[in-house]
């Protein structure tokens, strides 16, 4: 069990931790309005893309009963209005228009002729969104923890915890399965550049569960995966191909190639979702570029010349042949990926 | 040639450039007092061993210079003096403590008697000093450019310029050099966490040289190196043992094992000095390990959470089996090392 509550919905209010004020406090925003979902989402308040979808999905409960005044009619028609202004907060996250759409056409099945029951029945769907990716998380990391051993010492990169997801984690939930379960685990979390996601989030989430955790900066972990002094490795995925192909959080390529050179067990934590069946593999995707922003300032400090050009890309791709297992809610799935990973494919 | 000068001596002063102020700015700072010297090493605006070396050296001159109303006899005597007040400005800096006592026996080498003479004769050792790096570097650059082809995209690792030497630097010699010669040759520099040498100090150096350059993260060099976007990398050396090992800046040994795996060349270039014959291998080599405050700290910017523990080692050692050639002054050295560095051994 995770020690806090990343997203809570009680009363027709949210409350997100403020990720913006990790890891130095831990401070709480209680969205009472569209408006406050809205600045929540696009300040950044909330982050990780299944996080945000939940968010939004309870976004729209909360516009709804904040036009509770109208008509029925006239708030299912309303319906469309806070949608866009969620989607607007940040029009690039995939998941947040999922999420809202598939409130849009839930709502559009609702039969009956009460506002209140309307409410209802919308934030049925709010919650069915939130406790999918919660159960999603609990499996993988109950799976995953099929893999972990005793005194185990794993290495994670990025944040793939609590903090991303709505709850548990996908590599952090495996992690944090572990040490529920009395395995006697220690970590190592790599900062993660360019944004530091290891250092300001995963190493909270740890401390905050009591797990032992040091932190490293990424080109530290070479020595110390030669040296026997770490035995798993356990990451996340933004994309996997349908040959197993990974797109993670750039540097997560260069851990697997250490990895493999040393015979050191390389694991993938995903749901399923993020399995792209109609791409063959990992050169159909593409890699992000983010901004220079990133790499040359740090906060307000300036780390680097005005003027210098920077390459900063998002992502990673991971060959299949340098991942040990993939760990989905669905179960461990191992090579060949071609074929077992459409062996747990969903249905449609 | 470099367009700049890190450090000047001329008329009895030192000028050093301020590597506080980069890469922000360009300050320079005159020392014209042995309080100035101590100062410049202490609040790190000198920083990189030779480089330090040098300023201790001028430092001793500038010390005699000032007790210039002494006698002779007297001020002969009080050289000691100088040097406790030098050395304990940076205790830890062996070179520091090698230059200062380089001057001191050469100081007892004066047989004249003109208090004038005295001091030349001290500059003249400071001057030596400085202008072996010097042509040790420039010697490096040489024999390294013999190695680089017109059009290569070279990867580099920490700061291993004129402002970690006196002079060109070392690997950042070879690019200079390089550049120099009309090669049109283009660079990536790792920007080295924790203490982002190459985001302050390489970045700067390239394009103050207008060499082209861009900056990216550690973890980023992996892909690059797999899709043939880099096609040499040269790294410089804290320390080699007799067999080729090499110990630097931590990330090194990540990107050997990425370069080997991908068939690109691994360059190390590092004066013979820098090679230790008294040691068999790279396991006779400590690792410095450094203050947490490096990977939480930012500037004033904390970015991780208080009380996580941190492993910060300083260096990490390459197996000579990860390196296609070492460059020294002396010449390029291929494997096997232990039989080839032996005979480029200098004298002792």
């Amino acid at each position: 069990m995770h020690t806090f509550k990343a997203i809570e919905f009680s009363k027709n209010q949210l409350t997100l931790i403020d990720q913006r004020a990790l890891p130095l406090e831990e401070t709480y925003l209680t969205c009472k309005t569209l408006e406050d979902v809205t600045f929540a989402i696009k300040d950044m308040v909330v982050r990780g893309a299944p996080a945000i979808g939940a968010t939004a999905a309870y976004g729209m409960v909360i516009g709804a009963v904040q036009n509770s005044d109208m008509t029925l009619d006239a708030l299912r028609e309303h319906m469309d209005k806070i949608k866009v202004a969620l989607d607007q907060s940040r029009p690039t996250a995939v998941n947040l228009q999922w999420a809202t759409e598939r409130m849009v056409k839930h709502g559009q099945q609702y039969k009956g002729n009460q506002l209140s029951e309307f409410i209802e029945f919308l934030k049925g769907e709010a919650d069915a969104i939130y406790y999918e990716d919660a159960e999603f998380c609990k499996a993988i990391g109950e799976h995953g923890n099929t893999l972990i051993e005793s005194n185990d010492v794993i290495l994670t990169h990025c944040n793939t915890g609590a903090l991303a997801t709505v709850a548990y984690g996908t590599a952090l939930g495996v992690i944090r399965e572990a040490h529920k379960t009395g395995k006697n685990i220690s970590v190592y979390a790599d900062e993660t550049r360019p944004r530091q996601q290891g250092a300001k989030l995963t190493a909270w989430e740890l401390m905050k569960e009591e797990i032992p955790a040091t932190l490293i900066v990424d080109s530290a972990a070479a020595t110390l995966i030669r040296d026997g002094k770490i035995n798993k490795i356990i990451v996340g995925a933004d994309r996997i191909a349908s040959n197993g192909d990974t797109a993670n959080k750039i540097g997560t390529f260069m851990l697997s190639v250490i990895a493999k050179q040393y015979d050191v067990p390389f694991y993938v934590a995903a749901p399923t979702s993020t399995i792209d069946y109609e791409i063959q593999n990992g050169d159909a995707i593409e890699i992000e570029l983010r901004s220079e922003d990133e790499v040359t300032l740090i906060g307000e400090e300036r780390i680097a010349p005005k003027g210098i050009a920077v390459y900063n890309p998002a992502f990673d791709v991971t060959p299949c042949e340098n991942i040990t297992a993939i760990v989905t809610e669905r179960g461990v799935v191992y090579p060949p990926f071609g074929k077992n990973l459409k062996r747990i494919r969903p249905e449609e």
